[in-house]
């Protein structure tokens, strides 16, 4: 299996970042067929599949903030207001995400982009793992 | 890796479609141990597993409705009102579902079901990735 | 491919149980490359990757009990009170979750956990399947 890992800069705000172009690339390297693997090792970041360019990541952010909202309800209180949030995220954005490949390409559609979701906003560069997982048959 | 793509008609309404008999089909093609991989490659939809035949399919959509309101707060405004809605969906809902599988069975349990989960209704026809992963060891 | 079944006693509360330690001995038997596939066969559970012990799993259990109300507007009335929001729950935290492994280490982060998340209270042992997918190349 090939891993390699992405260190990617998000900054000090809630982002919805495109991941999708580093993603080709590590699967064109071999024209194989197999699954490619996202995973992110963080408790307060997930990866999604939209469409960005459309503002679609910004509605993205939105409805986050309505349905995690950034008051004191949260027990967990380390770090930045609204740090609570961050870390049940995950649970409804998994960190982990998987593509089929076929003959070294993503089957994605064309309005879907491989995105990490980062709502941590003390943490300005976060790690990424791809992981090319390469059929036995 | 197999792959196959099928064509799934959600007609022009939001749908919960049952994928899991063309599932099995497609796993039960040879008694092999591995990964089904089930991927949708549009922005609008996604794949859960759930019971269907006893409503909860219904109460998805409507808890759907709840969650992503189809209302104009969405900043993304292409197609039929609420159409932003459905782009936010796959965040929560991935376009993206593994499923193990033994001796050509997949591992579901009783009361799960793989399911299309489609909120456009603009586009009565959709594509679904089949794979099948096979491991080395 | 490698499977086995953990039987995880949940009780009769809704619990966000630690599958990290099972996991870590699975994944720890062979020194291989490749992705664990943890799947719960069971329409009212998932599987979330989050950090535990400080909180968040009391945090996420607040923010379902808030996204998916337990009242009377479902229409699936099987089981409990508030049984048909269990049946809801897969399709946001889904029962399947796949994490890369390395040299039989688990690529998580220093506070990512695997977690079972189990609304239901009428059923206090649930299934868990642990697959090691090895990559062939």
């Amino acid at each position: 299996m090939q891993t390699t890992t992405l260190r990617v800069h998000t900054g000090t705000t809630e982002v919805v970042h495109d991941l999708t172009p580093q993603c080709a690339q590590f699967v064109g390297d071999a024209p194989a067929d197999g699954l490619l693997q996202i995973f992110v090792p963080h408790a307060t970041a997930g990866v999604a599949i939209l469409e960005v360019g459309a503002r679609s990541d910004d509605d993205l952010l939105a409805a986050l903030e309505d349905l995690l909202p950034r008051d004191d309800r949260w027990l967990h209180r380390h770090g930045s207001a609204g740090h609570g949030r961050s870390h049940v995220m995950p649970a409804i954005i998994a960190p982990s995400m998987t593509v089929p490949v076929v003959a070294g390409q993503l089957l994605l559609g064309t309005w879907q982009s491989i995105c990490l979701v980062d709502l941590n906003v003390d943490n300005p560069v976060r790690e990424v793992h791809l992981s090319m997982m390469l059929s036995a048959g």
